[in-house]
C-alpha cells in the first residue's frame, strides 16, 4: 500500500478515552475508531491484523481435524429457552423482538446452537469424534465496557465445540484444542500461561483459561513459586489455616457500642482479625444467604455462587435486608440467631477456637464462639486465597499477578447434552448423550494482548507474524527522482514475493515518516535515501535501534531471513 | 478432506421447506441449515463457497485501490435518528436498548457509519479520492423471508463507500465500481446484467442493479430487444401512447348500477379499457393521495413514492378512507370533486380524450372527461411498462424477465454527506461537501444465484472459482489395499499443489459416493477403481457426461488444465 493513497489515521496526541497501552496504540496507529460505548469500528490496519490472527488460529484448528462452520449472530429465544439460559444470563445478553414480536438475543456464546446442530446432524457413534468451530462476532452488553477491544460488546472469538461418544474422548479433543492453543499463542508472539479456572455461567466440570500476564489485567491469576500450578483466582483452592488448639471458653454477649469495622474490633478486644469471623450477607438471585470468613479474609463470590448450585446475581445484600435477618444495625451480624436461607462457613472458621463474632444485636458481639458448638453452616472453600498462602499442590507459597484471559477451554460433558436431547447411537446400540467440550478465543482481545506485550514509548512492534505490514519503505525526499525509483522497485519486487509492504511515498519530512513507521510498527523498516548513490539503504529492525547500510542486493536477502528465523513461510 | 472425518449433511429427498432449486440444493448438499425464520448456519461446505466468493470480491476491490474496512453491526440509534432514517426505515430495520436503555439498530446497511467515519478522518481534497469497503454481516427483517438466503433477515454483504471532490469524480469512483462488479460476476461464473433501477430507500441520483436473470427472481426486469437497455420495473421509463386526438365533448353523469370492475364497464359501456381512467386512493405515510392511470395500465407504486418525496409505507386506503375521499362507495372514485391530498394523473391519461372515469357518487360515472378542462394534478410517469411496450431509449419493443439483484451501485451524490456536515476542504480552501457513492454485492444471494444457473437433476455443478472442492477422489472399493494407497497418493500430491481435495474414503457402495459427489458438485472427479491395476483412473468433469480413463501419470497435468483453461492460478 501506497500511503499516499492509504487514509492514514496516525494521530500525535493520547487519545483522553485511552487508559491503557493497546487502547491508546490502537486508536493513535489508526487501528480502530470508537463507534459507542464498547462497540468498535476497525480501520484498514487493525482489520489486517485480526485477519493474520484469524489465520493463524484456523491454520491450527484444521490441523487438529476440526471443521469450520459459521453459526447466526440473531438467535431465537426458544434455543434458549430450552437450555435455560435465556432465564439465566441477566443483561449482559442483548435481547429483541422482530416485526412478528418474536424474542431473539445476540448470541454471547454458542454451545446452544451447536449443540441443536449436533443433535439433528449426529446419529451415530461413527460420526465422532467431531470438532466444530467458527470464527463469529458475539455480543455482549458488559457492565463496564472498557480499556478498547479488551472488554467490548461486540467482538470476534473462535468458538470451538467436540462431540466425542465417551469421556475418555473428550479428554483426547480437550487436549488437542490444549495444544493447538498453545501453538496460536506462540505463533502470535504471546507469552501466555494456561491456568485453571472456574467454569462459570457456561458450567461442566473441568476448565482452563489461557492468560496474558499483565498490570492492566482484569483477573488475578495465582503462580505457584515452586510447581507449576497455576489459577485464576476464581479457582485457586485454599488451605484452611490450622489455628491454635485451646480449651473451649463459655460464649459471653459483650457490649461494644460504636465498634462496627474488623479494625474498630481488634483495636476493642486488644487482639488480631484472626481471633474474629466476620459475617457477610448477600442477594443471591433473590435468595438472603452469609458467608462467614476469618477477619482477614475476603469472600470468593465465585466459590460462593457455585456452592450455592450457579447463583446468576450475587449481591451484598441491601440495609434493609441486613436488619431483617440480623435484627440490628448493619455491623453486627453473626452466625447465631441469624435468619437466613443458608449460611457458608469458610474451613478456616470451622476450625478456629474462641472466635469473636457479631452478636445479631445493635451495639454487641459475642467472644468465645466455636463452630459446632455454637452454630452451624455449610462448610467449604469461600474466601479469596492470598499472596504468600501455600500452594495447593506442593505446599510452597504462592504470588498473585493481574492477567488477562485470551483464550478459555472447557469440559462440558453432557451438561447441554443431556437436557436439549443431543444423542447418539453408542457401539452397543443404545443412545446416549454426546460428551461435549467448548473453547473459545478472542481475537481482538489477542489483538490487543499482542500490543500490550509488544511496544514501546513510539509505537508498536509487532511479531512479523501478525504485523499488518511486515516492511515500511520510507523514501527521505519523495521529490528526488532516484530516490522514488529505488524505492518503488524494492516495493513491487518485495510485493511479488508475497511480502506486505507500505511505502511511505508521502511529500512529508523524513522525521513524520518515521514517527509514523515506528508507530505503525512493521517489523522492519528500509530508508531509502542520500546512500542511494553509492547502491545502499538503510535496513532497520523494528525492536533493535541498530541501523544498518546494507547494498540494495543484500535487501531481499535480509527479508527473507527475517521470514526465515521468525518460522514463517513466504 | 476425508469424507470419513468429515460431518457429511447430504440427503437424498428434496426438504419440504424448500421452494425453489437452489434452496433446495444447499439443503441436499448440507451447506447450509436453517436456525429461524430467514437466518441460516452455515456448514463447512456452505463457508467455503462464501469464502471463495468474498476472496473473488475482495481480491476485484483491492485492484480498484478500494481499503477493507470492518464496522461494528451494532449501531447506535443517533446516528440513524441524524440522517433521519430512524424513523424512516420501519420495521425492516432491527432494533434494540442496551442495558442502559440507550437505542441501537442491527445495521441494514451502513451509509451513515461511513459518512461518520469520513468527516471525522477526511479534511482535505489531497486525502480524496477514497473507497472504503467492508464485507461485512446485515440485517434486515424482511416481511416475508423466502427462498434461503435469496432473501434472509441476516446476511453478509460487501459494501463500499466513494468519497469524491467533485461529480466528475464520483463518475470515475461510480464506473470504477461497475466495472468492477462486471469482474467480480465473470470470476463467480454468473452471467449477470447491468440495469438501470431506482434509488429506493438510500436515496441519491444516479443507481444500477446486477440481475441474474431467474424464473425464481422477485424482480422484473425490462430488456429492449433491439438496443442495449435494460432497466428494473420499478424504473424502466414508460413512453406514454398518444390516443387519436378527438373533439371534446360535454361531461355526462351516467348511472351504471352493479358496475365497478373495469371489465363490468368495459361491458356496460360497451368499449374498450383504453377509453377509461381509473382513480387508486392510497394511504402515503398517513397522507391521501390519488393516482390516475389508464384503465389497461397498473400503477407503478416506487414512482409514486418518489414523486411524493419518498414515501415510506405506501398503502391502498382502507375502506373508510376511501368513502370519506369519494362520499361514495368504493368502486366509484374519480378525479372531479375528490377529497386528497394530491392527485398524481399519468402522462397517458393527460393525453387521452373524451374518457370516463368514477363520478364519486355510489352507482354512477361521469363520460367525456377530459383532463386541464375539467380537473388538474400532478402529471408524470406512474405506471408500470408492459411487454411490447417501446423502449424509451431507441423506441423498439421491450421484454420483460424475471431476475435476482446481486448488486448494486448508486451515486449518492451528498443526500449523507451534507446533512450530516461531512466536508473537506477543496483547492481553494473552501469547504465542501463530498460526492458519496456507495456499492453493495450481497454474498449469500450471489452464492444461491451461483446455483440457480449452475445446477443439474443430480446436483450442484459449481464453477472451478468458487468450488468448495475442486476435486472429488471417490475410492471404488475402500477396503482394496491398492485403490486406496493410490487414492491416498493422488490425495496428497493434489494438496501439495493446493487444490482442495475431497477424498471419498467412506465404506459406502460406489453408487452412494457418486451421487453425492454430484450433489456436492465438485468439478473434477477421479475414481479410483478396478482399472487401477492396469494404472488407470477415471476423469470425468461434473458439467459433462463423458468418462475419460487416464494414465495415473496424466492427472496431474488433466487437473492444471483444467485451471488454466479457468484462468485460474494454482
Amino acid at each position: 500500500m501506497r500511503m499516499s493513497n492509504m487514509l492514514n489515521l496516525t494521530m500525535r496526541e493520547v487519545p483522553a478515552e485511552a487508559e491503557i497501552a493497546s487502547h491508546q496504540l490502537m486508536l493513535r496507529a489508526g487501528l480502530m475508531r470508537k463507534m459507542a460505548s464498547g462497540v468498535y469500528n476497525y480501520m484498514p490496519l487493525g482489520l489486517k491484523v485480526l485477519k493474520n490472527i484469524e489465520d493463524i488460529v484456523r491454520e491450527e484448528m484444521n490441523k487438529t481435524g476440526a471443521q469450520e462452520f459459521l453459526a447466526s449472530a440473531l438467535l431465537p429465544a426458544e434455543l434458549w429457552q430450552e437450555s435455560g439460559r435465556w432465564y439465566a444470563y441477566g443483561p449482559e445478553m442483548f435481547r429483541l423482538k422482530d416485526r412478528n414480536n418474536r424474542d431473539f438475543c445476540l448470541g454471547p456464546t454458542h454451545e446452544e446452537v451447536f449443540t441443536d446442530i449436533a443433535r439433528q446432524e449426529i446419529k451415530s457413534y461413527r460420526q465422532l469424534p467431531l470438532n466444530l468451530y467458527q470464527i463469529q462476532t458475539k455480543y455482549r452488553d458488559e457492565r463496564r465496557p472498557r480499556f478498547g477491544v479488551m472488554r467490548s460488546r461486540e467482538f470476534i472469538m473462535k468458538d470451538a465445540y467436540s462431540f466425542d461418544k465417551d469421556v475418555a474422548g473428550l479428554d483426547v479433543s480437550y487436549n488437542k484444542m490444549h495444544d493447538a492453543y498453545v501453538s496460536i499463542f506462540n505463533r502470535c508472539g504471546l507469552d501466555v500461561k494456561c491456568v485453571e479456572a472456574d467454569s462459570g455461567a457456561i458450567g461442566g466440570s473441568n476448565s482452563a483459561e489461557f492468560m496474558v500476564k499483565s498490570e492492566v489485567g482484569e483477573d488475578d491469576v495465582v503462580f505457584c513459586t515452586s510447581c507449576d500450578y497455576a489459577a485464576n483466582i476464581e479457582k485457586a483452592v485454599t488451605t484452611a489455616e490450622k489455628a491454635e488448639r485451646e480449651e473451649l471458653l463459655e460464649t459471653l454477649k459483650v457490649e461494644t457500642p460504636d465498634v462496627k469495622t474488623i479494625d474498630d474490633l481488634v483495636a476493642f478486644f486488644h487482639t488480631n482479625a484472626k481471633k474474629f469471623a466476620k459475617t457477610l450477607i448477600y442477594n443471591a438471585d433473590g435468595k438472603i444467604v452469609a458467608v462467614m470468613v476469618r477477619g482477614d479474609r475476603g469472600v470468593n463470590e465465585t466459590k460462593v455462587s457455585n456452592a450455592l448450585g450457579g447463583v446468576v446475581e450475587l449481591q451484598m445484600a441491601s440495609v434493609e435486608q441486613v436488619e431483617a435477618a440480623t435484627s440490628a444495625q448493619v455491623g453486627f451480624a453473626g452466625p447465631i440467631g441469624l435468619k437466613v436461607e443458608e449460611l457458608l462457613v469458610d474451613n478456616e472458621v470451622a476450625n478456629m477456637y474462641n472466635f469473636i463474632v457479631g452478636a445479631n444485636k445493635t451495639g454487641y458481639h459475642i467472644i468465645n464462639v466455636n463452630y459446632k458448638r455454637d452454630f452451624e453452616g455449610t462448610v467449604g472453600d469461600f474466601r479469596n486465597i492470598e499472596e504468600g498462602e501455600k500452594c495447593p499442590h506442593c505446599g510452597e507459597s504462592i504470588t498473585i499477578s493481574r492477567g488477562t484471559e485470551v483464550g478459555h477451554i472447557f469440559k462440558l460433558g453432557t451438561k447441554y447434552s443431556a437436557p436439549m436431547g443431543a444423542n447418539f447411537i453408542d457401539e452397543n446400540g443404545e443412545p446416549k448423550a454426546l460428551e461435549m467440550g467448548c473453547y473459545g478465543i478472542g481475537i481482538n482481545r489477542t489483538m490487543a494482548s499482542i500490543i500490550e506485550q509488544h511496544h514501546d514509548e513510539n509505537g508498536i512492534v509487532w511479531p512479523l507474524s501478525v504485523a499488518p505490514y511486515h516492511v515500511s519503505i520510507v523514501v527521505a525526499v519523495v521529490k528526488n527522482d532516484e530516490q522514488m525509483k529505488v524505492a518503488e522497485d524494492i516495493y513491487n519486487k518485495l510485493r511479488a514475493m508475497n511480502i506486505e509492504v507500505l511505502l511511505d511515498d508521502r511529500d512529508e519530512r523524513a522525521g513524520v515518516k518515521f514517527k509514523d513507521a515506528d508507530l505503525i510498527g512493521a517489523p522492519m523498516r528500509i530508508t531509502v535515501g542520500k546512500k542511494i548513490s553509492e547502491g545502499k539503504v538503510e535496513f532497520k529492525l523494528r525492536n533493535s535501534s541498530e541501523v544498518e547500510v546494507i547494498g540494495l542486493d543484500e535487501v531481499y536477502n535480509k527479508i527473507s531471513e527475517e521470514f526465515k528465523s521468525n518460522n514463517i513461510k513466504l
